[in-house]
């Protein structure tokens, strides 16, 4: 309260309130510990999905040409139809088979994408089934709608992360809506073989329950051109929804721009909610799209080179240290780091960023499964990450935890 | 389905649903007709709430800039700080008491700050009060979130709309958790008194109810130098939530920008939620913010007049003509024209579209009371309005229902 009159003065009498499912929504353990760092100077940022490359300069220039062409206006729903066939194409190519334009929408970002797909599926007394350890914001988006998150551990071996598709499916009840699956998965780099998207398909049509896929990663992949696609094997009008982003293949993590591959029929749906949701998306915004898809090639495979030399260099240096587990990441841009006997992941990030200047992200910050882990994004220049591996092995060699 | 062979081809055996709520949600009834119009050409477009004007050169140049510094990376939740410091001086100037910068939240959108404000107060089983006729997007808010929007009739007279207040008060209960005001109004242009307001903040105080207040045609205003806001009376800890938007007062519909003024204590639950709809804002858009906000007065003022010129030439031609009834609106750039005897307004916009090629907003997509009703935008260059009204006035006079 300010101590300045004013026209009505009377106390509160009650507490407006807001939704109590809202207490279970945690704000971001990682932006606890970039907070930190930001306001330290001279760290190596290694905790957020973002790469040190600015946008090339294709990109901003058709921002800018489009901006001089006066395009600031309102623009439909769905998205500007050349981004919507340029995509279409995009799809067709990387999949080797036809997807429609009319089966793709622009969204205002992956992660719009996700919540407007959570807002088609579910709602309270609903549920929906996500793996761990995750990028938590795939979580939060279906408490947001006051639906259940059945949380599914992944198994972390020698070789990298399985998922029990059994157990999986063992979970799922009458009122499960969705199956949401990120992979290559943040932060693990888990990535789900095409045998088992094929099962995972045949249930969620046998049940009746939306896939929502979250491909974002489907071209930084290590050990093939490209990752399995649900939309490799997916009829057009099956029960899935791909989620995809500009923000890590084409470096444009600020430009808020994504898409979604759904069922044709689903499209006026989503539709409908991107109205009630944000509108539109910038024109300009998507001209950079259309820049990034037409001339973006040689760009992402120069940096998707790049991560992998950047993988390698963080398993060499990090991998045989003692208390240190990791396998070498299929795909994503992450090494998920456990560490014998650490307990409290987000102490010891915190503990990390101020004696080493390296600002990780703790694993408790993914859900069940997460504990005991650290995330490193390593799609930075190679010279700046190895400085901040020579630092960060120096606490992990003396015990971090 | 189409016929290319696939690695799985078992027929959908149970089909995934979607929520039921969403049937209840309309896709928007002025789309259905700009989107006849758009594919006819020559049409005069009157349908949305937005201006002919190009947003301003320094507004264009500040995102251009930003671009070319390469700020093309992940900003922080609420919006850049130097934004929120310049919005937080404007409300101040602007309302003659301190607004604190930790108060503003910068939104991809003046639409998105209301979908994060529903996603904060409304779920299942809640309910939120909405004056009708009203922009739709204000009630499928409430209806995506899975809560009742309890909808009360604004009444028409000749000098324009009032809103019973004592009726409304009487249709909380211990479930209402908003109550949703947009004054100046689209598409009435009803103005809330400051009296009223105080009333109503009494009452939301009384009983712990939350107002989200969209004032954004708050500076639309020809009665007054601005309309009368909340912000002038509220205590900075009231249950109050005020939106505004970058789009009708510096002609920026196209860039997707916002901001909300809440609490305080609201804004970590706020910013929570923007990370999980759409994390953050492009810069080089915040930055085009800045400059709309600390250069743009002379161009508001510029754009004010125009609007009233315009204001005036729809009433003078139009308010007389036989079986027609609108009263001069006090705020906001809408003429919401009354036609004796039009019970189908959508098929009335629609001939109108066809034979005189002005499009028009049908009054049925404004809720209950907008029946009998078209929405004409006067937001554009004079000369094309005069021409657009040229040609209604055929149809208006010719007995258009």
């Amino acid at each position: 309260m300010n101590d300045r009159p004013t026209q009505t003065e009377t106390a509160l009498s009650v507490p407006a309130p807001i939704r109590a499912s809202l207490d279970a929504i945690e704000s971001s353990l990682i932006r606890e510990v970039s907070d930190i760092g930001m306001a330290m100077g001279g760290v190596t940022p290694l905790w957020f999905g973002e790469s040190d490359i600015t946008s090339p300069d294709f990109v901003r220039d058709a921002a800018k040409a489009s901006l001089d062409e006066g395009e600031t206006f309102y623009s439909s729903n769905a998205g500007i139809a050349p981004l919507r066939a340029a995509l279409a194409r995009y799809e067709s190519g990387l999949r080797g088979r036809q997807i429609d334009e009319e089966r793709v929408v622009i969204t205002i970002s992956g992660m719009a994408a996700i919540m407007l797909a959570m807002e088609t599926f579910v709602g309270a007394g609903d549920n929906a089934i996500v793996h761990t350890p995750i990028w938590p914001n795939c979580i939060q988006t279906v408490r947001i709608m006051g639906a259940e998150a059945r949380l599914i551990e992944l198994e972390r071996g020698p070789d990298g992360w399985t998922l029990d598709l059994d157990a999986l499916f063992a979970m799922a009840d009458e009122r499960t809506r969705a199956i949401f699956v990120n992979s290559p998965s943040n932060p693990t780099g888990w990535t789900m073989s095409g045998e088992d998207q094929a099962r995972l398909l045949e249930f969620a049509r046998a049940r009746g329950i939306w896939i929502i896929a979250d491909e974002v990663y489907t071209r930084i992949s290590y050990e093939a051109p490209r990752a399995p696609s649900f939309l490799d094997i997916a009829q057009p009008e099956d029960p899935l929804v791909v989620v995809n982003s500009f923000s890590k293949n084409w470096c444009m993590t600020g430009w808020r721009l994504g898409w979604m591959v759904a069922p044709a029929s689903l499209v006026p749906t989503i539709t409908k909610l991107v109205e009630f949701n944000y509108s539109c998306i910038p024109v300009f915004v998507q001209r950079a799209g259309i820049a990034a898809i037409e001339q973006g090639e040689d760009f992402v495979a120069e940096t998707l080179a790049l991560y992998r030399r950047n993988r390698d260099l963080v398993y060499q240096r990090l991998a045989g240290i003692d208390g240190v587990h990791m396998a070498n990441p299929p795909g994503a841009f992450y090494a998920f780091i456990a560490v014998d006997g650490m307990t409290d992941s987000l102490a010891a990030a915190k503990r990390i960023l101020t004696d080493q200047k390296v600002g990780l992200a703790p694993g408790s910050a993914f859900g069940p499964g997460g504990e005991g882990h650290l995330r490193l994004c390593f799609a930075l220049q190679s010279d700046k990450l190895s400085g901040a591996l020579d630092r960060l092995a120096k606490s992990l060699e003396a015990g971090v935890v």
